[in-house]
């Protein structure tokens, strides 16, 4: 028995999501599908985030256990070959046998990407645009409210009631780079759309809608209604998974 | 009677060409179609270079003769408005009557954008990827030998016996910019499928299959086959009309 580790990129534009679904195209769809062709044999694998619909992953983790003596360079290759342009094997080692790519994760990271720029170009329809100004400093500040271990109930798409939606956000770093301004959040796990809320809560900040300290109240009602609306999936990158 | 000039940025991706053609979804189509929703009459436009299916335009230049009243500001804000995201107005004026866009343009400029790196990535599905070095110095040879006025009768598609297939290219550049090699060509006109003929045979050349010098053999020999592959549309821009 092998254990097998890949890194996927992906651009997630075409595909109903990671998660594999009857009768859509998804990630894990492609993914499991390549491996059956190449393995001779049906393999389930394990992934470290479930990303949604549209949004793109510089570096997946997923591993699975397969019977076959895989070498990885072969692996990798026969892959990249098989998958469409869109979905691309960037490292594939075989790990010990206890590695699961989403149980031993400690950290996850994601990047928003945001166009700010006031002219319309016909090159911009992947990306999310705000053709105002944005106050950088604004959502600086307010990014700071959302750093630590809180409840990020306001920040998640239908929580149940019973769900446990405490979360560690380690870091979030704002970063101003050319026409783009980057928003990267580092946390142990996130939950159901929270990069996206967050993001589009910051916007609003750097809109001048809201001042930063509102983070604060949103926090505390832990109602989703007060917090921003959900930037698009296109801006967003899960870049990387720590263990 | 008010004759209208308007340069358009269209990214190609997702359309049929520029020409208007029946059932197909084309840039002419869809400009006719707004200018028509605004004007509240058929306009025929007149446009300086059709594009093929896929090929992209950050300086298209069209007119059209309008017996309404047009204010260019307004119009412009209109057209954005009501026109798809992938294509956007970028200038709009009132021009003398007798201004005809195809018939007055001195010289077209086009750009083609190779991506020249050796790793593979999920996001370079709308660029043109050579995953070998290229030689930039034979390519920057064999791209003088075809400056000038010169027959380019193997460098066209389908060119009909007498089809006059003489062209004067005033200057071909080649530039390096990040992982791009980009190929900047201007003539006084083109022929179907010009430039990507000339960028697949200088891809050649910088591959090493054909010396620079067999540009003067293929031009010499007015046979299409002589020449190289054609070079795909998704790395075409047409970037400037020059009047």
């Amino acid at each position: 028995m092998q254990n097998v580790k890949i890194i996927v990129e992906y651009n997630g534009t075409e595909y109903s999501g990671f998660q594999i679904q009857k009768d859509l195209d998804t990630i894990q769809g492609r993914l499991e599908n390549c491996l059956k062709i190449i393995l001779r044999n049906d393999v389930k694998i394990k992934y470290a985030s479930r990303t949604d619909a549209g949004v793109h992953a510089k570096g997946q983790v997923i591993n699975f256990l397969t019977l076959n003596g895989v070498n990885s360079v072969k692996l990798q290759k026969s892959m990249n070959a098989l998958l469409p342009g869109d979905i691309v094997v960037k490292n594939c080692e075989v790990v010990e046998k206890t590695f699961d790519s989403r149980r031993d994760a400690k950290s996850r990271e994601y990047e928003y990407y945001i166009l700010n720029r006031k002219y319309l170009s016909a090159f911009d329809k992947n990306y999310f645009l705000i053709d105002k100004e944005l106050d950088i400093e604004s959502i600086v500040i307010a990014s700071k409210h959302l750093i630590g271990r809180k409840d990020f109930r306001a920040f998640c798409k239908d929580a149940s009631e019973t769900e446990n939606t405490a979360r560690e956000v380690e870091n979030i770093e704002i970063e101003r780079r050319n026409d783009f301004i980057i928003i990267r959040i580092i946390a142990n796990s996130f939950l159901h759309q929270m990069v996206r809320i967050i993001v589009g809560t910051l916007v609003e900040v750097g809109l001048g809608k809201r001042k930063p300290n509102d983070i604060l109240q949103i926090l505390e009602s832990k109602q989703r209604k007060f917090a921003g609306k959900t930037a698009p999936a296109k801006g967003l990158y899960l870049t990387k998974v720590n263990y």
